[in-house]
């Protein structure tokens, strides 16, 4: 109880911070807050406060991103472990994605030394200027840059005004002629943690502070297109109908259900459009999206390729033809099995016990997997909701999620 | 042979005319014939004249309807059969579709007089200005005017370019104020006879060139709304989703399934619409058409009763809510049982055989049930396509229809 009353207050530090910075956000229903504008200025004035406290050194990186660093002593004193999430949000989005992450790392480095941790490596806490990709049509660059994986390309983007993304961010005070020195040598960083709202019902169905996740899942994205052939809706008999959303039900219906059947994988068909679209004219073509999402390329894989044969099978069992085109991959990344065990344990001491799920999205982490070792926290967050204003995460939460994480820095 | 050789000269006239009045088109692909336009006016005459031809009289009526009729003597000289069908196209549409009965009509009178007929009543012949309601919103308002059954409202529609259904039929030669006092006495009137391309491939898959038709279905139009809830495609598991796309596509596939093994019953969606509509994000809502179409309002009714409970139960365990309106109905309009026997007959007599069918679409015939029995003979088109440049009909199937029509005429 003194231990749960101690997480309470941190906790509610945590609300009163996430409280205080959602003001910086555009006017408009709940946080709007882009990369490189005057309400991200205001908030890293408002996030270097809670580094310095701390007792953090702040820098701004080439990238845009905010780096606190606490550098510590010992036989280790060169590497660095890196908590972060990002500062931005969506359009009228909430007070809890990506901003938490940098609140609770902030908390739990500070609650970690009031411990009494003597670590014998630095640390360092990252606030990323941009993951959402709303202003720009690009997202990641901080941590991709310190991986070594930023495109450069990139940078001559513009957003809606005609800004590029380069000119916004040198005159925010970065760098972009800079950014690819910031590639960090992997034998320097020790690894990444991350925390961020699940985005999901997972942890609300179990009654569960917080998750630890297994992985981030990859994601492929599909284009069906169905050809039949159209026809007079009163004339021509229903035998015989090349109809291509008959089709397309009978692929979503079927797929849906099978992907039901399987454990962690996500099947969605988010778009679909038909031609020609006549109340009394049977539909010719059919054009449908299906992403696919799983923790293991392999099961992802598998299901693509199943649904690419049922896809064409169904089309041809009623004389109709479809093909499916991937235009979009990205695989999963695993978090370090070390760092699961330790979040698994600090989550039996702070909630008694521990559960493991797969991130259905992806986070800064994923483009950080590939500079060294990465592990994520999820807070759970009221009805699973996320971008809007509705999202919320309790101060009971979110301290539970502190004391993991301040137990997960004294454990390396 | 011989009979069937002089079909095929009376199908070859058949053609030559359809070919010739086919430049009464505006330009461009197909034939574009509108209602009260000049294509309209040079169309009328070449009608008139093959209705010269077959020793009718000619009038255009208030409604903008040419009649042709020929009058004849005897005991029941005061009453009148009718042959018709309407010369306006869709745009870009074929030389068959509603024309061909005109031309069919005509020479179908010329033959029974030729085959020695002596009627002891009159025939007209009607060109009908406007059936496919393709430049006013409304049509049909020939054969309504005869049947009594014109709304005068529709006079006050406005085409494209601002000018009113009043003016473009005043200006035409009819007189709209006039179209009440052309609803003709039903006891004065025998009955009516339509021959129209059969718009789907039932006689081109049973190799046959007409087929007599059994009623024109009714029709009803119903919205189908599904209210589910959006949701990340990555973090909200598949199990509790509530994706209005998939319940839709259970609708489609199951209620399809259904329609496809009842006789004669056609249900059809035609359209669909969903938001949010992206890639990574669940179907909130889904708005889709379902049209039902059947020669039996009982089986309609029973169908989509049917429908509206596997709608909402299918919603139900889905966890969405949805809805079934119907915004659309016009009942059955059966043929007349002595006349299907009169033109099977004929069908024995011209093609050895005899095949019954149901009109999925909706025809002059069916304002024209209002004022007297009625009957439709349908010829065979390619593809069983129309509505399309390569809609055809060929000129043995046309000689056929003109024997089977004519053996009908002689046969009252």
């Amino acid at each position: 109880a003194s231990m749960n009353g101690q997480l309470q207050d941190w906790g509610d530090m945590a609300q009163m911070r996430l409280s205080e910075i959602s003001a910086c956000s555009l006017p408009g229903e709940g946080v709007t807050r882009l990369p490189f504008t005057d309400e991200h200025r205001q908030a890293n004035k408002i996030i270097a406060g809670w580094m310095q406290t701390a007792g953090m050194d702040i820098t701004l990186d080439a990238a845009g991103t905010l780096v606190g660093r606490r550098q510590t002593g010992g036989k280790r004193g060169t590497k660095t472990f890196i908590l972060g999430s990002h500062q931005d949000s969506v359009r009228n989005g909430g007070r809890y994605d990506g901003i938490m992450g940098v609140v609770l790392a902030c908390l739990a480095v500070e609650k970690a030394f009031a411990d009494g941790s003597e670590p014998d490596f630095a640390i360092e806490v990252h606030a990323y200027a941009d993951e959402e990709g709303v202003r720009f049509p690009t997202a990641l660059l901080g941590p991709r840059a310190l991986a070594g994986s930023a495109e450069i390309a990139v940078l001559d983007l513009a957003d809606e005004n005609g800004i590029t993304l380069r000119s916004a961010l040198d005159a925010f005070g970065g760098d972009a002629s800079a950014v690819p020195e910031l590639a960090r040598q992997p034998e320097g960083i020790i690894g990444y943690l991350e925390a961020h709202i699940e985005q999901g019902p997972v942890l609300e169905n179990e009654d569960m502070p917080v998750g630890v996740v297994t992985s981030i899942c990859g994601i492929e994205r599909n284009r069906i297109t169905i050809n039949g052939k159209t026809g007079h809706a009163g004339t021509v008999p229903m035998r015989g109908r090349r109809d291509a959303l008959v089709v397309a039900s009978q692929i979503i219906s079927e797929l849906t259900a099978r992907a039901e059947a399987l454990d962690e994988l996500r099947a969605t068909f988010g778009t679909l459009a038909l031609s020609p679209g006549a109340v009394n004219q049977i539909p010719e073509t059919v054009i449908l999206s299906l992403e696919i999402r799983s923790p293991s390329d392999a099961d992802r894989q598998a299901f693509s390729n199943m649904a690419r044969s049922f896809v064409e099978a169904t089309a041809t069992a009623s004389d109709c033809s479809a093909e499916m085109e991937q235009n979009y991959r990205q695989p999963a990344q695993g978090c370090n099995a070390g760092y699961i065990d330790k979040l698994q344990n600090a989550c039996r001491v702070h909630q008694g016990r521990s559960r493991l799920l797969a991130s259905g999205a992806t986070h800064d982490a994923s483009a950080m997997a590939a500079l060294c070792p990465m592990a994520m926290l999820f807070v759970r967050c009221r009805g699973g909701v996320s971008h809007v204003p509705e999202e919320y995460a309790s101060a009971a939460d979110m301290g539970v999620a502190i004391g993991v994480m301040a137990q997960f820095l004294n454990s390396l």
